[in-house]
C-alpha cells in the first residue's frame, strides 16, 4: 500500500534525509542553515532547476534517478571550477498523488551521490506542483586556491576533454525509444542509460586538474561540446579549432548509433549531459596533465583541438580536414523573434 | 510589440541584471559564483521555491511583483536569524509565450528589493516550463555573531510579534475577489494588496533584535502565527499561551474583514505571509526591546503571550479568557492517509 505525501510528511522525510557534516552548525529545521567555511576559503555557489518533461521524463527516470541527477548536475558545476562540494539546499515540488515511497526514493537517490562526495543536505523547501515534478538544487562548496574559470583560455592553448562523449545522448535515445537496440549487449545498453539517468560528475578530476598547474580554463559539458565550447570562446574572447576525428566518441554510443541509424558524432558534439570536463591548457602541459590525470583518477584526457584568436570563431574540421558545420545543443525556449 | 523570451535572451537579461558587489569575485557567467565571506563569519543559506497557482497567481501578480516576492520570502528567513543578506541565486522557468518585457520586469522587481538590502544577484538558471512560472531563489548571507534560532525558547519567555498581523491575508482576499470592498478607502485597499504582493521583510528589525540581547528565539511569520508558533514550540520542546485579545491585528485588515464578512482574527492567526517576526525574549528584556526597536526602526513589538512548559502544548485564549481552538495555516499538499 502506498501513502500520499503531505507537505508535513515530506518535511519529515527531508529532515531524516538531511545529513550533518563538518561545518554544519545548523542544518534543516530552522529558517536558514548556518555553515562554517574553511578559514580563508572562498565560497562557490551554483543552482540548477530541473522541470519534468523539460529536463527529464518520469516515464523512465525513477524518483531515485531524479534525486541523483539533480545533485549531479550541480556537482559538475563545482567540478568545473576545481572546487570541493560541501552543502546542498534542495527544493522539491511534487504533483498530487506522489507517494511517501517516491519522495523517500528521491532523497535516497540524492543521498547516495551526496555521500560519495561528502556533501551534506542542509536546507530545503517543499511544495505542491500543479503539474509534474520540479526540483531545484543549490550546491555550495569551497573554491580551489585558484578557481579555474571559463574566461581565461588564450590562443595556442590545447583544447581537451575528459572521458568519452555521446554516452548520455545514446542512453537518452534508447530511453526515449523504449526498447533496446538490436545487436547491442544488454549490459552495454544499461551503461549508456545510466550515463543519462545517473551521470557521474568529474569532481575528483576537476580538483586534480585545478591543482596540477597548466590548466587555463575549464567548463563542464552539460549542454554539449558545441554549446559549451562556445561559452569558453565567448567568455575568453577567443576562437577555437576542433578536429572532429580526435573526439573520444564512446564505443557503446557508436554501437547504439549504428543500431538506431543515428550519428554518433552529432551525439558527441550536440547531445549534452555527458558531464565530462572541457579543459584548455598550455601546450607544454598537456602530456603531463593527461598522464597525471590517468594515474590519479583513471580518467583519460584527450586533446581535440586548440584555442585560436577571436577573429577565427569556433571552427570544426572532419577527419579528412574539411571544415564542417556543427549544430549546438538543445535550446529550451522557442526561437525568439527579433 | 512584444518579443518572446528565448533562453539565450533570458540569460542575457540575467547577466545585465546581475549586480556585482562586495565579496563577489566571480558573478553570473561561469559555472559557479565565487564569493568572499567576511573574515570569521558564518554563512547563512536558505532556499524557497514559488510555483504559479500554488504560491501566486499571475492574474493579479505582475512579473515585477513575483520577482520582488521571490526574494522577499528569502530575505525574511535571513531576517529571522538576525543575519545580513548578501548574495542571491535565481532560477526561473517560464511557460511558452512569456515576453522579454515580462522577464525583464521580473528581474527589475527583484533588483528593486535587492538594491534596498545590498544583495547582489550572483548566479542563476533559466528553463522552459510546461505550465506556469516557477521561481527558486537561494539567498546567502552572513550570520550575526550569535544567530537566533527557533529551538532556544524557554518557559517563562515573553512571546512577541513585530508590526501588525492579517494584512497579507486581507490583501489576498481582495485580490482573489477581484473587486475592492465597499466602504474601505482605495489607498487602504492598495496598502493591504501591496502587503500580499510586495512584502517588506524585517531585515533591519531582525538584525537589531539579534544584537540587542535578551531575544531567545525568532522565526518569521510565513505560514501564519499558529503554524510558526508551532515550529518554535516543537523545535524548542516547549508549550505556549497566547492571548488573542493582545494580537496586533492590522486596522485595515479589520475594515476589509468587516466589509467582506470575514474574521480578521483568523487572518491574523492563520493567514500567513505577513513576514513579521515572531520573537521570544526573557521577561525582563521585553520593555527594553520594544522601546529600542521602535526607536531604531520605527517598528513596534507587541507582547502576545508567554512560553509554557512542553506538557501544556500551544494554547490560545480569547479576549474573555476562554480557551479557544485556532486552525493552523495553509497546507500545500492534500491530506495524507495513515
Amino acid at each position: 500500500m502506498t501513502t500520499r505525501a503531505t507537505e508535513r510528511r515530506l518535511i519529515g522525510i527531508i529532515r531524516r534525509a538531511s545529513t550533518r557534516g563538518p561545518g554544519v552548525r545548523v542544518g534543516i529545521g530552522d529558517d536558514c542553515a548556518v555553515l562554517e567555511l574553511g578559514a580563508g576559503r572562498l565560497l562557490l555557489a551554483t543552482t540548477d532547476l530541473l522541470v519534468e518533461d523539460v529536463h527529464f521524463r518520469r516515464r523512465y527516470a525513477t524518483a531515485a534517478d531524479l534525486g541523483w541527477k539533480a545533485l549531479a548536475v550541480n556537482l559538475s558545476d563545482i567540478a568545473s571550477m576545481g572546487g570541493r562540494p560541501r552543502w546542498a539546499l534542495v527544493a522539491l515540488a511534487c504533483p498530487e498523488g506522489v507517494t511517501v515511497e517516491e519522495a523517500e526514493a528521491f532523497y535516497a537517490g540524492m543521498l547516495e551521490l551526496a555521500g560519495a562526495h561528502d556533501v551534506a543536505v542542509v536546507g530545503g523547501d517543499t511544495s505542491a506542483s500543479p503539474r509534474g515534478w520540479i526540483v531545484n538544487v543549490t550546491l555550495l562548496g569551497e573554491a580551489a586556491p585558484a578557481s579555474v574559470l571559463r574566461s581565461t583560455a588564450t590562443p595556442g592553448d590545447v583544447v581537451a576533454v575528459t572521458g568519452a562523449l555521446g554516452r548520455a545522448a545514446a542512453g537518452l535515445a534508447v530511453l526515449e525509444r523504449g526498447t533496446a537496440p538490436a545487436g547491442v549487449a544488454p549490459a552495454a545498453v544499461e551503461e549508456v542509460k545510466a550515463a543519462h539517468l545517473r551521470p557521474r560528475p568529474r569532481v575528483r578530476e576537476g580538483q586534480w586538474l585545478a591543482a596540477a598547474g597548466g590548466v587555463t580554463a575549464m567548463i563542464d559539458l552539460s549542454d554539449g561540446l558545441a554549446t559549451d565550447l562556445g561559452h569558453i570562446s565567448e567568455e575568453s574572447r577567443v576562437g577555437s579549432r576542433i578536429d572532429l576525428g580526435r573526439l573520444p566518441v564512446d564505443a557503446i554510443a557508436r554501437l547504439v548509433a549504428d543500431a538506431l541509424g543515428a550519428d554518433p558524432l552529432a551525439w558527441a558534439t550536440g547531445g549534452g549531459e555527458d558531464y565530462e570536463l572541457l579543459v584548455t591548457c598550455t601546450p607544454g602541459a598537456f602530456a603531463r596533465l593527461a598522464d597525471g590525470l590517468a594515474a590519479a583518477t583513471g580518467t583519460r584526457l584527450t586533446a581535440i583541438g586548440e584555442i585560436a584568436p577571436a577573429g577565427e570563431g569556433v571552427r570544426y574540421r572532419d577527419a579528412a580536414g574539411r571544415e564542417v558545420a556543427v549544430a549546438p545543443g538543445f535550446e529550451h525556449f522557442v526561437t525568439g523573434r527579433a
